[in-house]
């Protein structure tokens, strides 16, 4: 059994904290810069590569962060979730998303069943399903065919799996695999329902309410929003609608569904795109080949995770390189930034992924941590991002560390070719270029148009945005959230910090406040 | 004239910083918070309010912020801008936008020209141009009606309209004003026209190209695209193609376009979105009326600006607030939470115009500075973000000051009620709950369940979204910016720090690079 420790206990951070600082604008300049981006570069899975060239890292550096992923038992940890630990202790968990895309280690048992024949069967089930709308078989109260698909989800039941159709949508339709559109609804907000609803054929729509403890509010109150709009067309609803959710929640067993998939605890929000809450929504909308596509690039990311040398393990080394930035460095944030206008909203899943993860004071046995955790994470795909907040991050007055993300080839090879160069080739060239401005920055007469340099940033770089790709891309990040919740030695798996906001709320509803909260409820005009 | 100095050389930032702080969580409890709600509210434009009452601030604190505006001048540098002197001293330009939407000062002569006159003629161009747009008075070739509008920018040219539009569609909708539908193609990947041209009626569409110089790579590149896919499709592109440029731009005079709006170097892009730039795909979509009223909206709310007592202007409030959270209690980022879908965007584009604007290091006259300028802006819609990122927001180990925006009713009137309340009632008890949750958290003897509390918060209060209230907001920010920018002694105006990125790209494409770029190229397979 590994041993849990606070990371400023650690001999390796002691000595990490103490070698000598590396300079990005150094390392990164002449001959040597172009020997470090073809040395400081890890293979992943699917043709993914995890460059970090353009990191403040040197040998010795790189020495004291292999030494803390061996002090910290990081690979042993990641063993012992997979495996079926209580990784989650606040909730007294396993922690079992990795096994919804593949078995790892050893089989895990609970109660009798085998997990991952449980979410290979849910995952069965819900192609057996799609594969009936798509043939027809399954059709509409008049016989017509289903060709929208709406989730009905807020944070983990929306932001992954939202990001991961958008990533693959054009893919899809460039490859003639492009089943049905899919939209999604998340807020309470009654506008977000009335945007999606206004814009949808409702008669020709099947509506997946994706709630794991069948109790959201958003959710629940999206979902008699979408069953009036059914109604007042004239429409049943138990013959549009379809659950995603727990076995013991109170969607399980209604009539209320056409179908019902499930999902369990060992899966949380975050982690869930690769379970039931990602694949019915994008089985539907792709088939359930590309679906299969996508777990087995994130198994063969997982597959490579379990490396115990650090310097091989890109997640590892991932999130290695964080942890120095954060608690070395002293870097709060970190900007995410795709040059793929597919991953449009990658950046908002990862948001969640990141900071719900491991936005955390006290570490796995509830005592106050004395040093920085998860960082802000931000971001907007390249190149539009270039013509935004790129200013702050080149001549602000803060260092922000960024992860570029950049794919060689156009997920459609629809392209044209002006001043002797396509689209995606500009776009590749931006990406390189970025790199090297922010390392290597620009001395200049005029101070208004220096730049420091000294910017650290790693890329992924890949050959092309498929279903294989995109799982590892996901995969990599969440063992890398992972690793680093490891370092810090706190539970990334809950998410307490939601719940007071909650508690008040329905306080609010339930006209039970006083003082300020009262005050604002009569400001608001509740 | 007024007097331009760093922040940290003035009298008033140095008792500022050595006053007693405050504790957000002690104010905020009992009477006194319920106090503080109705007391420290400022009134905008158009029946918004700024409330300030869980910020970090007291009497003593707020009269100092009042010397600093004061002692900053900030009331008389902001009558130099809009009255035309050169705030932009980077490009010794003018900084006009304010007069997209009102006269505030003297009229402005430049060159012979009243620009206040050319701007409202460039709108009333547009408005006719729109008018005969939506009578059908000028059709496609085969005499068919435009059904949509897609703006092709980039940056300021993107992201301010795409919020606008995206903030007003739900509403012209219920209100019987849209007009055509609107989309946008900014990024340079081909997947993002691609997946536009691909979900729109190429025969029924009309583009609008948006670059002021003429030269943004990204757009000249999408306009190629769409030109081909035009010509492709048998169509003529100059039957469906607009341009809004300056009046010396390429762009301009071409016979290429059905018709050309003209912006001026004295709108910055981050700030057109009340300029042609903004007004042509807005008034398209909704109409000249509906234009005109979210002009009247920023105007109104320029005028509260020009209000030289700080506690009764709400922008100059707002801005030293966050320069007193910036420089006196070193938070480096800021999130922007609007509770409404239709604001989507609207924190996108607050990251622009914020962090482009205010992300530097040297001041006006080309000296470094002591001390951080522009925050890390990021944000979501909420309750979105509440599923998400909020977590570290609330038990992170780091403080995020948090601008909330609310609105009491709903833009459509739709909605539902379940368990007694409707969809806007628990959007707006959410808001109310969090500001409470962030701001007096709570004790328990679980350290996972405790809320340290103490992090700070505004909002800014609106009877409900319309174009006046849009048009007020919009501008409460562009004033706070600039105002910062007064603060911090920066030119907020130019964006010197986009340069070195685009010389890079170009010399990749021309396959003129060596070193570290030439192996990054070459990664990326360019």
């Amino acid at each position: 059994m590994p041993e849990w420790n606070n990371l400023d206990t650690m001999r390796s951070f002691k000595l990490l904290k103490d070698a000598p600082k590396v300079s990005v604008r150094r390392e990164m300049a002449g001959d040597k810069g172009a020997d470090r981006v073809k040395s400081c570069c890890v293979p992943m899975a699917c043709g993914l590569a995890y460059n970090y060239a353009a990191q403040p890292v040197n040998a010795d550096i790189l020495e004291k962060l292999s030494a803390l992923a061996d002090e910290a038992q990081l690979a042993e940890k990641y063993a012992e979730l997979y495996s079926g630990g209580i990784i989650n202790t606040g909730e007294k968990r396993r922690v079992l998303h990795q096994l919804t895309r593949g078995q790892l280690g050893s089989d895990v048992i609970i109660d009798g069943v085998n997990k991952r024949e449980f979410y290979t069967a849910q995952q069965e089930k819900i192609a057996a399903f799609a594969g009936k709308v798509h043939s027809g078989e399954i059709t509409n109260e008049q016989g017509e065919r289903f060709t929208t698909v709406v989730q009905i989800g807020i944070g983990g039941s929306d932001l992954g799996p939202r990001a991961m159709y958008l990533a693959l949508e054009n893919w899809a339709k460039a490859n003639g695999l492009f089943k049905m559109e899919a939209r999604f609804i998340s807020n309470v907000d009654p506008g977000d329902a009335v945007n999606v609803l206004k814009s949808t054929d409702l008669a020709r729509s099947l509506y997946i309410i994706v709630s794991k403890s069948g109790t959201t509010l958003e959710t629940l109150t999206n979902e008699a929003f979408v069953k009036d709009a059914l109604q007042k067309a004239g429409l049943n609803p138990s013959r549009h609608m379809l659950a995603v959710t727990s076995e013991t929640s109170p969607l399980a067993k209604s009539s209320d569904y056409l179908a019902a998939f499930f999902m369990d605890d060992f899966i949380g929000g975050r982690y869930s795109s690769c379970s039931a809450v990602g694949g019915a929504v994008l089985t539907l909308a792709f088939g359930a080949e590309v679906f299969a596509r996508f777990l087995n690039g994130a198994h063969a990311q997982d597959e490579l995770a379990m490396n115990k040398d650090a310097l091989k393990n890109p997640d590892m080394l991932d999130a290695l390189i964080g942890v120095y930035q954060r608690n070395v460095l002293d870097l709060p944030c970190t900007a995410v930034l795709p040059y793929s206008q597919a991953l449009s909203r990658f950046p908002a899943h990862l948001q969640q992924l990141d900071m719900e993860s491991n936005g955390k004071s006290v570490n796995r046995f509830g005592k106050p941590v004395n040093y920085p955790t998860g960082p802000i994470i931000f971001g907007e795909p390249g190149t539009n991002g270039q013509h935004s907040f790129y200013q702050l991050l080149h001549q602000g007055t803060d260092t922000v560390p960024l992860q570029f993300i950049g794919f060689k080839r156009s997920q459609t090879g629809v392209d044209v070719e002006i001043q002797g160069t396509n689209s995606q080739q500009k776009l590749c060239a931006n990406v390189a270029a970025q790199i090297m401005a922010f390392a290597c920055g620009k001395d200049d007469e005029n101070p208004n148009k220096c730049f420091a340099g000294d910017r650290p940033s790693s890329i992924i770089v890949g050959e092309s945005l498929t279903p294989e790709a995109l799982g590892a891309l996901l995969a990599h990040f969440e063992n890398k959230v992972m690793f680093q919740g490891f370092l810090w030695n706190i539970n990334s798996f809950d998410q307490e910090g939601v719940q007071l906001g909650k508690v008040l709320a329905k306080r609010v509803l339930a006209r039970d406040t006083d003082g300020a909260l009262k005050a604002y409820s009569e400001l608001l005009e509740i």
